[in-house]
């Protein structure tokens, strides 16, 4: 088999998530994910430390569009809407694979160490976040808690993304979840009964905050 | 050496954390965490599971405390509101130990084994209020969100009070928290036109995906 294998990462990540689903994340071996891949293990090691980093591999690349995207936001945007803005900006690399997502999703909730690992990660990115934050001159306790809001909003948006029927992509729950914070955060009291009520519609919910 | 020891708990995690910070956590054995409580490595075990969980015992107490305080707060309460009181109802446990949180907050933050399993029991916080948040009629992905967002607020605030050197108590830093974090989310709302302005409009978005 030759050294540079066409699309080998995403073949593998393919092989990966197929068997998992099939036989289950423990049962499943490397040689057997490089087999399905039609690739060697040699090869799977070229991309990957173990079988668990083929669920986080991308993680390192989400982080840096992230903060790539911290650093080029416009200078007069508000924290936690530069945060949004970055997250905004990992759109397109989920959109091509959705049904990846859902599969790598449905994997990680179902097993407590790789549940543990997605928070070790979320956090990481979260001290990534907030690093460029206090680059933009963002003081240190708001950046770390705005970096927290960010992540909160990150994953609610990103359930919210997989599971959406609609297929809208991920930017949109991205601010529809921003707006829900903003209005929980801003609601004391008037807004309590408007929450179990169905969800109103973006520019109702804009003109109310 | 007696069946039931005054404070036994306590002297435990006191003897802990003594030693963890003069040889290192590693270094520390049950034996010697024992001796230096005066007490026996057999009363050590009817307290904790290993030497790990003298640092993380109090997590259930702390976890009991925010899911009652929720169940009790007024109905009118908005859900962010509801999480925020919760949190200051945690403020009396850590009063009285303020040197050996600080301690404790070393040892774990030098870790990573450590930080790993407080994300861990972070984490399941967050799962309880959001539970304790349905069953107020908080739509479950408002009631995630929100908890999440508590979660950042409890860090954010829990790391203020560790190092205040004024002494105010975690209530205190709760409120001061959370009104950073309801001016993080409004600020951005009067430059929304300059967020999405160098973005392609949403519908030109959509066609491309």
């Amino acid at each position: 088999m030759g050294r540079w294998e066409p699309n080998a990462y995403e073949r593998l990540q393919e092989a990966a998530l197929e068997l998992f689903g099939e036989r289950g994340y423990e049962r499943t071996t490397v040689e057997e994910i490089a087999a399905r891949a039609g690739l060697t293990e040699r090869t799977f090691f070229r991309y990957f430390t173990d079988k668990r980093e083929v669920l986080f591999g991308g993680s390192k690349d989400l982080a840096e569009v992230i903060v790539a995207a911290i650093g080029g936001a416009p200078k007069e945007l508000g924290p936690l809407d530069t945060v949004a803005v970055a997250l905004e900006a990992t759109s397109p690399i989920f959109e091509a694979r959705r049904a990846h997502a859902r599969k790598r999703q449905a994997v990680v909730a179902s097993h407590a160490e790789l549940r543990e690992r997605e928070l070790i990660k979320l956090s990481s990115l979260g001290d990534a976040i907030a690093e460029s934050l206090r680059r933009r001159g963002v003081a240190k306790v708001a950046a770390s808690l705005v970096a927290e809001a960010g992540i909160a909003v990150f994953k609610s948006a990103f359930e919210r993304w997989v599971s959406d029927t609609k297929k809208h992509e991920l930017a949109h729950h991205v601010r529809e979840t921003l707006a829900d914070l903003r209005v929980a955060a801003a609601e004391g009291t008037a807004v309590a009964a408007v929450r179990t009520a169905p969800r109103p519609s973006r520019s109702a919910r804009r003109t109310s905050t």
